[in-house]
């Protein structure tokens, strides 16, 4: 398959990669910066498109990685009458003017790791029958897990791999900074991470929960709330998240 | 060495089998709940102690492994003189009438599941210099990464395991319950997951976040907040988490 990528972050970077592994043809990248557009084509030894009305007429697919806000400027920009215009977005919907279907990566990229793109579930959602077959063999041609999952579906998985993925990342950098503001190194919980999450590859996440608010160790939350004292922002948190551990095991 | 434990939670159970493992013997285990007790020295083919005033004092180590609250009382109520009397926990002071010292394993523990001693990272502190040499031989023979620490900095070092752990445990919960409200296998986003806790094994996380907060995708999040409209405990931690997010980045 030839495809244009259209957008240069995180999403089109590995899967520009992982399609050009697959044998397809990347032609031409587009970013709204210009270098971004640049180093990816670089990477990737195509083309890089200046105008979104410049893209050239030959791919098969034409893939919007841009953010979500920005999906229907870019859409309403191509000249493509009648092509294969798809995003990537967990959350935005299939139904907009012009764009054909949905192909949703469930996974977390940076640019400084590389993936296994073949264990990562794909959602695609086309607008026909035949726009979904399409996508099925351009997913399956890189990853062992598709799926169709409609607009509304796919914004719940998108939700859920918010909550799991970027806030835990997040209460990860937290524990970090906690850590280093008295001399701690970040690898000493490294272990206990890897661990939390090992555990739910087998188990309800529900079913193994552990820590001072499952227990309702009361005595241990209020010690940890009044060293966050002079931190706002993480002793709301704890409070916050502990409650809710609190509240989801009385239900 | 020859050990008594007091308690029978998860802690207890995992430290209990390590220790049994290494060559020590297990003399007895005392619980507040009689079965508890009974099913751990089933476990470990050791006695179960009825009454606290009835522990022997054979053992070289009484290992106190009960809620936070709960250990100045079993102390007080020990008849065991001048004996190694330690307690496992991450927040509570070495500072308490009659104990020795602080044997606390940085790992989460459910008795479902197995875990490699070894590689757990063990805070010890003794109240003299002799007892750190004894906690540090006794930790020394079920793990390798033994490290002293005082009773302020390993409080702080509990916090950083409550954030990185518990909270992003409860978030995993979380997207079950999302998930499943809608159909859908909480298998999808397990790559997602442990992709994310691999990402943090070799970079900082704060420098590898990803999702619409730190991209200040306010579209997203918006959209993402109108599908939680009806439950405000979801809600309001999307909203904390995604600002604390947002003002984390521009630190």
């Amino acid at each position: 398959m030839k495809v244009t990528l259209l957008g240069s972050g995180n999403v089109a970077t590995h899967l520009g990669k992982a399609l050009k592994q697959a044998g397809h043809s990347v032609l031409e990248v587009w970013s709204r910066t210009r270098e971004n557009a640049a180093t990816l084509a670089a990477l990737l030894d195509c083309e890089v498109v200046e105008d979104l009305k410049g893209v050239n007429d030959q791919s098969d697919f034409y893939i919007i990685s841009v953010s979500d806000a920005a999906i229907s400027d870019v859409i309403s920009q191509l000249p493509l009458d009648g092509k294969l215009l798809i995003h990537t977005s967990g959350t935005t919907t299939a139904d907009i003017k012009g764009l054909s279907g949905v192909f949703y990566p469930v996974q977390t990229f940076s640019k400084q790791k590389e993936v296994d793109f073949r264990s990562i579930p794909i959602a695609i959602e086309g607008k026909t029958e035949s726009i979904s077959q399409q996508l099925s063999e351009l997913a399956g041609s890189i990853s062992d897990k598709v799926f169709q999952l409609d607009s509304d579906k796919r914004k719940v998985l998108h939700i859920a791999a918010v909550f799991a993925c970027n806030f835990s990342n997040h209460l990860y950098a937290i524990a970090e900074q906690v850590l280093k503001e008295n001399g701690l190194d970040f690898g000493l919980i490294k272990p206990l991470i890897a661990e939390t999450t090992d555990k739910i590859q087998d188990h309800s996440p529900a079913l193994v929960q552990t820590g001072p608010a499952v227990r309702n160790d009361q005595s241990t939350i209020a010690s940890h709330l009044a060293y966050l004292e002079n931190n706002k922002d993480l002793r709301e948190l704890y409070k916050m998240l502990s409650q809710s551990i609190i509240n989801f095991n009385q239900k």
